[in-house]
């Protein structure tokens, strides 16, 4: 069944780069731990569908289930009952293309010294190879390919100062960006990186507290949003209460705007701003720097689905759903042949033919990474009469990778890296195309911008990578 | 896993009343017939997802895949490749709550005397239970509970005088709702039944043809529409090409509204309406019918979202979109304990708190019918603080449940078939409530009124039903 | 997985002829019925490995469970505990090679005018496709292909004059070989065919009864012995007790001498010939009749292990164990490549290389089917320096098929239809072999030689077979 | 399925204390490796049903697959042939009870500074405890709880000095017993400890080598037998051919007397031992020591056979199978119900009845560890009406628990530590009880005495056990 994956040592090598996008949810003191946090991690399920996980904690006992999946096919009645435990901390992980491995999914639990220590991070270290270099040689043996992993090295290494010292003397030497939560028998620990990459948010719930990627995952388990996780902060939760130290000062905050653009759900609050409204100016003034001429405005579902209402309220201009979504599309369905090749995107968004023969569409989309979709999509909308097809992206060029834990494809892929926005138009076969400038996507966050990452833009990177981009992987 | 359920002969008899609203996907004449089957499918999954099958014949052996699920946890390229043959008959089958059994999947499949038979059914017969008491006292052994079973024992018992007399000599018998395609190692027969209840419409593509429930269907597999098969029509498509038969005269046109209302996709043309349109009809209807004052309008996702937009552009209202539907939400969850009863709604919809505070919200919703739905809906947005909550209905109220294949709660759970629309409101909690009049839902539709069935508006039933409602299951 | 195989009615014409042989259990009136049966059918395993079933009845509702493989994976205690009622009957089916069923699986079981009724077979009807043939023309619609459908539709036609009479009307049209037991909710009938071809057997146990195909079944149950069900006769087990009936006279005793040569369990009774001191005496009679000169005597485990210590006995010559059975061998392995082709055999029963290198060896085995089993066996034992190998068989060489239920291959696969004695010792490079007499076979069992079946050695079939032998499968 | 056993870190920490025998096989240099692997272990089998693995290295890859399970059912063609390259590492592991995980399933495969190393390792190491604690207070961190993984850490701290000299520096800090294979990209390094306590043999096939836990296996690849790795000795493959190191002086040999008497296949040669002779011998001087009247002499399948055959030749008594075994009782089977107590012992081994009743019986056994086992077949037997049963076992009793890897129960649960010859016959419920000498014993091999291991009969310790033998597990 499971034929030649069971060895993680051996096929964890194997796989393909890791998408690093991932979500936490963490509950301390609440006897039903492990039954909110698979809520929690239903609500994150966006930032990661490759694997999900939960480790519940009694006090004395750590107990873990983990698979590759969704989160409601990994886990059901009979599993959240054995997870029985006043802690738990979850973990949803990136779906990648190619094989994946269970021994990568997270939170990652290592025995050592008679206790257990668990990890779920959200992030991405820019000096993991060299980190790996210098324990193996030391002697430590690795399990999985993860970044992860080496945090848990790290501590094991110092732990004999007590855990908090553990914590602080691995934080110098890990350079990038994580968003973290350590659990051990009896405390829960939150870190964010000194730069803040990714979000993390901490709430209240009855007399326990729940720390999460993302309000939406607050919200649907009720608790009560209390504040963000502060760059640099070592929030711990024990029998002492909640306790804060800070990492050793270096960095200046810089939150990546990408989170706000694309990653995050609508109705999230993300460092402090609500997505949906910040999704709707984006499209305001996209219709303020583009007043198209068309006959309606629409999304490709779901992307740009906020911005074309902001653009659609502005400018006036009739809202359509032009193409229709099959909410029956799974994550893999049969490759149509060589002659059904437009099959594969009617599969998943069918255009209304009645609705664009004819007639001047214009597209509000929020992102262009390859191009490949847009092209074959547009091409579909021609196909059914669409008589002019503009599209409007609700932020600049993407031109650089993103070293801090976003799996955008490597420069090479990436259609602004090497085209004009001219040339990117007419790849994709649009009549028009015009991308937010970067004034007004600042202009769309209350964010300062000096506290936002933009380097998947401007390619000016906060963090410096030590390591070649296409070497973050450690495989 | 398997447990006790491999004996069909026993185990039917244990599941619960299915819900009889299904889809038809036929390929007659095309080198890759189960390929574009399993993608027709895919387009229907909406009319089905408790289980799908395709048979395919090459002319000489029939052969067979079907099981529960949707189509693409069913199929893989290994058994599609398995499915040869220029013939395929698909089906996919509406989810029900309860045990549900492969046995009872379709397409159904018997061998007999040599020759294989397959059908298809879309429908509910009303004298179901009458017809089988008949042949079992006869000798005949069934395999399932299926209504569409007797069909295949009515045409064994008059296959002596050839297929196309026995399929004349079992519409004579059988009473109700049906469009079917039979299909035997040779021909292909479609089928709909005089009053026309369900649609089944043909196409053509390439040399060959194709029937199916829905254009949208048509269009993925990029099939030409020719025309629907008409009520009473007998069309078979065999060596000699297209030869249409009539079904002896009797009944009127009665083509189901709430295909158009509610179970099509936006993107089909049914009964020769385009449901996009309709729908948005619907809400234009509705802005005259129903001026509302409020902040913006906003359907719950999907079910009211193009009558939504209908309402937005005739009234000049923003609309928002106030609930964000999670993509990764399967069918199945864990039920959340007591003290999280709302989660379960929540895990669907999360409100937009950002957007509903303090607001005035008009709702666009396509039907209500047992309004506990509503209730839990309306009741978390009024926490998140909307201030005023109106909702319209683009169609009259429920009030009689359908015997001819959808599977409307029977009379007692039809709210409106025990509430006034004001207590409707009061239990929902709602300021305003308003329901779309017959007459604007016939305004919406370019179809003459009496060629339509409102029999679950009305209780005006176009085939008198012989047993009792509650009876037309077999089990 | 389940690839293409869930529709009984088309994928059951593909698979290869099964072979016939089976067991029964049945258990009448106790409290743990099914769990009795499942020990049963654990005793019986010898009979059927590929598929195994259980149904029960609590005297109104009829349960089943029943899937490909052994009995103790296809039932666990959870199963069993859903198989609740007083009354059980079990069945074992025998392994073919090529695909199987399990809507092949026994017992069968229809629902019927509002009444469930199952049978086990085992045995062989030699005018199946006649039955079905007629049975079709008139409407009935099969879902097997099994013969034991046939007896069902039968009962079905003239159930409408009592069970009692329905059996007793069957068992005029069907002919050939059947031992079966039917169960409705109430009543369990045993019936065994005039000729007595396959054993069954009736046992009490505490206030209720048994059925089984051999008194091991009984052993391991703790059940006591009463008798055997006569050839013949109908037994009704239900609320009135225990009662007789006698089909029409026809034909003669003729018990299958091959059960005890061959298919039963030595240490169960059969036909009221012990098996254990059967096949004993065939190996005494064996060493009176070919005085062999040899170092030790050994058999192939455990084909020949009873007639091999007879002989031992008789003649003093030392038993050994010359090659080792290797217990962890499932039922499918690998393939050795070419170059391994030895290994196949080696696998399963390796020689003792110590125990006969440069020995003369004198090999006990029960039949020769098509000799290369014997011969591949042969060589490994040349191969690691046995000095003269001799084989002798303890029974007569079998020339001719098979009808009544045993897989025998067709005449031209059995080697003795066509090869003289000698040319099949050198086929098989034997240094010597030897049959036991037709003659000495009949003095090994008590059994007047007039009341058993030999048409497997001589030909003489005691029910003419009106069918073509290659045409008793119905596929 | 896998509910709550993914994590190895937490989950190996509930498992039993597993049964350390196990069974190795590997190839070096054979272009079919794995499939000789897997027939390699096909016949190792015996040595351990819980799961198996195969490591193969095409040079540069080294790639695994491994499972609970039994061989046979863990191997497919499929698996076999993405197992490519011209070494292969096999294990398997003993069968525990209780839960048993895929984690520790062996061979054990880390990947360190690029470079893969993989263990095989049959043995107990009784220092394991006080090492895996140095380890972890050094920061090692241990992904399972086998004393296997202890050896690669002690590899990983020195491998800086090349991998020859880490594994002296390795054992230099071991102690117990270790039949060990190590397999890295390029090699292949056998070890067996000081003492010999477990087998392990060299032999050529074609222009490779095998090395085996056992002769059956290098037989069944049709490998030619070379000789042992001798105890402290390093045999080293690679490119350079065969090259052996010595371990450091030290102890003196003393191979385990029991893997003869008791865990070898007869077909075996062990110790340079051919296995079936040594227990036939056994058995003839039981004969010798214990001249019993009896009836016949009979074994329990298959446990005395060997010895039964002996004892019979040497005393003309005859040979009976009196109990029969089931060949289909797989490992796990339905619990009978207390009314029904005798069905467990039943469904493995029924009496045959016919020839116990009345009789004289002498059964052969090779050992008595708890004594259960045997008073309740024995009981079995009286129940069928044996009139006499005497009991000869082919060993002198245990009394001693074995720290080096052969899982006997604690000294508690040995009835020989508890109980005297007379007081184990009471309690077995036997008419007589001998038990061969150990001067028989010793006398039955040609291995001299000083160099085997007698401790679990005579407490001899070659290795001192520094920790409590309660202890040995890492649990």
């Amino acid at each position: 069944m499971n034929a030649l994956d069971h060895d993680p040592g051996i096929e964890a090598f194997r796989s393909r780069r890791p998408r690093e996008e991932c979500g936490i949810f963490g509950v301390y003191n609440h006897e039903e731990a492990a039954k909110l946090t698979y809520f929690g991690l239903y609500a994150l399920q966006h930032r990661g569908q490759e694997s999900a996980g939960i480790v519940v904690s009694d006090g004395c006992r750590v107990t873990a289930h983990k698979d590759m999946g969704l989160v409601p096919d990994i886990f059901n009645e009979r599993i959240l009952e054995q997870l029985s435990g006043h802690m738990a901390l979850g973990h949803v992980r990136y779906s990648t293309t190619g094989s994946s491995l269970v021994a990568n999914a997270q939170p990652f639990t290592v025995k050592h010294c008679g206790h257990s220590l668990a990890i779920a991070h959200n992030g991405n270290l820019v000096n993991a190879r060299d980190l790996r270099n210098r324990l193996e040689s030391k002697g430590s043996i690795f399990q999985t390919t993860m970044d992860s992993e080496i945090v848990l090295h790290l501590l094991a290494r110092s732990l004999k100062r007590g855990l908090e010292q553990a914590v602080l003397d691995m934080a110098v030497k890990v350079e990038g960006a994580y968003s973290m939560v350590l659990m051990t028998e009896e405390a829960m620990i939150a870190i964010r990186d000194r730069n803040g990459f990714r979000p993390l948010c901490l709430g209240r719930l009855d007399s326990g507290y729940v720390v999460a990627s993302e309000t939406c995952a607050l919200d649907l388990v009720e608790a009560e949003y209390i504040r963000d996780i502060e760059p640099g902060e070592v929030l711990i939760m024990d029998k002492g209460g909640l306790r804060s130290l800070s990492l050793p000062e270096g960095g200046r905050r810089s939150q990546c705007i990408f989170e706000l653009i694309y990653f995050a759900r609508p109705d999230s609050n993300v460092f402090g701003e609500n997505v949906y409204g910040f999704r709707k100016r984006q499209g305001r003034l996209l219709a303020e720097e583009f007043p198209v001429e068309a006959d309606f405005v629409m999304p490709f579902p779901d992307s740009g689905s906020y911005a074309a209402i902001g653009y659609a309220q502005a400018s006036g201009m009739p809202l359509e759903m032009g193409m229709i979504r099959n909410h029956y599309v799974g994550r893999t369905f049969i490759q149509p042949s060589q002659s059904m090749r437009d099959f594969g995107v009617k599969v998943k968004l069918n255009p209304v033919r009645e609705l664009l023969k004819g007639k001047r569409v214009l597209i509000i989309e929020d992102s262009i990474i390859r191009g490949t979709t847009a092209r074959t999509r547009i091409k579909t909308l021609r196909n059914v009469g669409a008589r002019e097809i503009h599209m409007l992206v609700s932020c600049p060029p993407h031109c650089c990778p993103c070293p801090y834990g976003i799996d955008f494809s490597t420069r090479g892929e990436l259609i602004a890296a090497r085209k004009t926005v001219e040339e990117i138009r007419a790849f994709a076969g649009l009549d028009s195309l015009g991308y937010l400038s970067m004034d007004n996507l600042t202009r769309a966050t209350s964010i300062p911008r000096e506290e936002l990452c933009f380097a998947c833009f401007d390619g000016n990177y906060p963090v410096p990578v030590m390591e070649e981009l296409s070497k973050f992987s450690l495989e």
